[in-house]
């Protein structure tokens, strides 16, 4: 297998993997000792206070900072979908990277809704992957190289990076991924992505079943299920959540092609998506039951299905609000408020 | 039963009540009929689309619009804390006033992070609301006028209403209220407020089945529920959803003592709510059990349970993102995005 020789780039990642930050619990500590004396009862913030907590871990910084947030959306085609597995046509990753640009789409009014940065990386949208039912989608070096690209997201002092993707085709990439990664049959992950009618959801089945039995005997390895089923925004993203580990900035990641991504990063090292909060759990079926396998709770569950970085964008303005309240909050002394169980 | 008698406070309310608008069902179309032709695939937005039509069906106005969201906190003090029902003294309402007005408690972290205005209204803190489980908490006209000073709250254009409330022993008038009016046991009701441990619970179970069977006879009417059983703050919560469904203006109602003033607002008429958002589930565990009564699903569940209306000003945050997704979003044809099923 040559993604097992020496001195091969998938060996470059997995030596990354190896030398994983942890979480900084001296952070952790001051952030329980502050906490337990800002005028509220102990605990009434609920998963608030875990979050600055997380925050603090893996920014190794007490208090955390958000003073750069930002939203990278990777896009990439995929050959698979000449088989009729999205309700859109594949020019459609191309128009909305250009609306991405242009201030459009979504992303850009939660952007500016919560105050976040945004990035769009387009990959070599002109060369979809290979057709995973019959083919790699990538070669190892192109693999690689996608994450090494994707690396390059948290550049410029990110502090909080929002994890995000464009891509027709890729809910299929990600099915297949999960399938690979989880197991069960390709029904358990396949759903109706942008809006696929029922042929379109069995058409998409199928292509998750033959991508599987195509590759059947290469899927022990996480990295080759990336490079074989996956897409360029999906090596992407692995590269983008990987290089926040090692540089401690904290990772929203958004839906289910994005959770896919995760999905490799926790195969490589169940540690490896401490420093990763969901964002939020998609109607895309096969999201819940990812994120159940990876044992995360996501922080909102309203439905959304879009992709882009929304949902993770949108859960990032209550991340930012979190740090805001550990931060700006005044202490029992401070205000003068009596404390609990000063009278019975 | 007074209450009953023409010309009395209550009926004034009665009344009001029975003038409710409804939801304009032309600005929900017009809403519709955009959401449509936006880039992005239909649905994929989830709850944030409803939530858009919702804004558009209570302001009357589509797209909405959302330039003067308020948090109203309404504090009062209760003659039922020397039951030992709360894990802090009672001195700490007035004390926390004092921390909003500062601007060191949570919800002023919040309005920050939101860019939401906040108003505190103390309602007579000098003067605890009677022991309910021996008198009732207000007379009729104390009550009423509590309720139109309530009323104020949307005055100056406020076009999104955050109710919340600060109010130490207030979870046991709260959880009065909610057994009166959907019934079962005190337990159902009872938890443990800001940190009651297993002693003061039974002490708050107890005063609340007490103040039941003090008030047994008169429970059919839920005025009577309310001025019997509630608070200043909480009448003054009833009367900032009524005035708010009058005037058109969109509530997000806070957590579990907030959740006791929407149940009186049901219990007048079931649709009465229909404007009101639930901004999230409080870890108080009678909340859960109470919006499944009124067939509410609050938007979000992040075991918070502070009160101050912290919970409705962070889920003001997604409010308002959704209506700038609405508002800010390019359409197809804009963007040159290509529409669903052009291609196979």
């Amino acid at each position: 297998m040559p993604s097992s020789m020496s001195g091969l780039p998938f060996d470059d990642i997995r030596a990354l993997v190896a030398r994983m930050p942890s979480a900084d619990e001296a952070a952790v500590a001051k952030i329980r000792a502050r906490d337990a004396i800002l005028t509220k009862p102990a605990g009434s913030l609920g998963r608030l206070e875990e979050i600055v907590e997380w925050l603090a871990a893996w920014q190794a910084k007490a208090p955390p900072a958000i003073t750069h947030p930002l939203v990278a959306i990777f896009a990439g085609n995929h050959g698979v979908v000449r088989h009729g597995v999205s309700a859109y046509p594949a020019e459609v990753t191309q128009q909305m990277v250009e609306n991405f640009a242009a201030g459009g789409a979504a992303i850009n009014q939660i952007c500016l809704a919560n105050d976040l940065g945004l990035k769009v990386y387009d990959l070599a949208l002109e060369l979809p992957t290979g057709d995973i039912t019959s083919e790699a989608a990538l070669d190892e070096t192109a693999c690689a190289a996608t994450m090494a690209f994707g690396m390059e997201a948290i550049a410029g002092g990110v502090d909080l990076l929002c994890v995000g993707e464009m891509g027709i085709g890729n809910t299929t990439a990600a099915a297949a991924i999960l399938l690979a990664l989880f197991g069960g049959v390709a029904g358990d992950w396949v759903g109706p992505g942008t809006g696929l009618d029922n042929d379109g959801i069995a058409r998409k089945r199928d292509a998750v079943a033959a991508a599987i039995a195509c590759h059947a005997d290469h899927l022990d390895d996480p990295l080759e299920v990336l490079r074989r089923l996956g897409g360029r925004e999906i090596a992407a993203m692995v590269g983008a959540i990987l290089s926040a580990r090692m540089s401690r900035v904290p990772v929203i990641v958004d839906g289910y092609v994005a959770g896919a991504a995760a999905a490799v990063v926790h195969a490589l090292d169940e540690r490896g998506l401490d420093h990763c909060l969901f964002g939020h759990v998609s109607a895309e079926p096969g999201h819940r039951r990812a994120l159940e396998r990876m044992g995360k709770i996501a922080l909102l569950d309203l439905g959304m299905r879009l992709g882009e970085g929304t949902g993770a964008a949108l859960a990032a303005g209550i991340v930012k609000a979190a740090a805001g309240l550990h931060s700006g909050m005044a202490t029992f002394v401070q205000a003068g408020v009596s404390e609990k169980g000063t009278e019975k």
